[in-house]
């Protein structure tokens, strides 16, 4: 029997571009690393009103920053993220309250799927420039992740109640007192220690606690691409 | 004859801890990547006026994630970093505008001797939390670096003429001019293209663009370490 796997928890929203970017590049590593990788649905307003931090997009020279950034980490890190044209109303205006609620839902319910409905609505948002607000344009995305229609309008409609709602709500306090003021956040428990690391740009240092780094697209996922 | 260098600009303030980690990766990297490297001594003070951005150590829980951050780059990046005891009258009472404004002289007058003596101004503040406001901190630095006192006295009496003001300003708005919103900012200039990369955490997407990444401690490094 090998060593144990480590377990690495990955709080993010699908609101946040750099937390598709961090949830690929784990998905990616999750077996080269042998760790027990712990999706963690969370609500990014909720940490940005708990840490009193405010959006970056919100400075101009952050905005413009994001959209040459996020052009270049495509690149690099081979994720199809995109800018959505009306960046102020998809962040601002619309956020991912129902997205995340449903994603919790999902989580409880049937984990399995999490991944893949995860990624389905970060497609939607941060790639192809659609809407993840409205009812249906979640019960789309569920189907695209292989959801029947019949188990995603199931989940859909337990978004309301207090289980999803308090669950949402108790992951994104866990995130807060592991000292998030933003997300992505990944916390790895290791050896009795408990490292929290902010944002997409710290998986070279995770790899340095956990392993061995071999660049955001290990030689394994290359061979499949 | 090889590929004529690459340009890239490292824009920096002493009083800036990622910016030391930046430098001390690009120095490592210099040689092997066959860049020209033009250090950019800057103010961040200005650039943060400038953007309307403000130094996240204001933020109790990013403070708190620099502490935590900090300590495992210090690790990983093999640069004695180390936090100041009093963080908040290092960054925001005392400052570094005498420090910047000696690198500007520096770099006008003896450019050779810049990469030691902002190194030697780093190891005070961010290694063995000694000031660098005072004047003679600032002589002590550059009797470090391997300048005659003759020299470095010389030079601290430039650094109030409209010639040295002058230049860090220009440097400082070079940087804004770029889309700073903080400091260290890496320029590249390379096949007619222009990249502004933001923090210290870019270096990885930095060789993706230039060539091969080796980790923030290439072999080479390694071997005289």
């Amino acid at each position: 029997m090998g060593p144990l796997p480590r377990t690495l928890e990955l709080f993010y929203d699908v609101l946040s571009p750099y937390s598709w970017l961090s949830f690929e590049v784990l998905c990616r590593y999750q077996n080269i690393w042998n760790i027990n990788l712990r999706l963690q649905p969370s609500l990014i307003a909720g940490i940005m009103k708990d840490s009193g931090n405010k959006p970056p997009a919100l400075l101009p020279r952050k905005a413009q920053y994001l959209a040459s950034d996020i052009n270049l980490l495509r690149q690099h890190l081979q994720v199809p993220i995109q800018l959505p044209k009306d960046l102020f109303s998809v962040l601002l205006e619309k956020g991912s309250l129902s997205a995340m609620r449903f994603l919790t839902a999902v989580n409880l319910e049937h984990p399995e799927m999490l991944e893949k409905v995860s990624r389905e609505l970060w497609m939607r948002i941060w790639s192809r420039d659609e809407d993840i607000s409205e009812p249906q344009s979640i019960l789309t995305a569920a189907k695209k992740a292989g959801m029947s229609a019949e188990q995603a309008r199931g989940l859909l409609e337990k978004i309301s109640t207090p289980t999803v709602k308090n669950k949402l709500k108790e992951t994104t306090e866990a995130a807060c007192k592991y000292g998030a003021f933003g997300l992505p956040v990944t916390v790895a428990h290791m050896d009795g220690q408990t490292h929290m690391l902010f944002g997409s740009d710290r998986m070279e240092l995770l790899a340095y606690l956990l392993e061995k780094w071999m660049g955001p697209v290990p030689p394994a996922v290359n061979a499949r691409l």
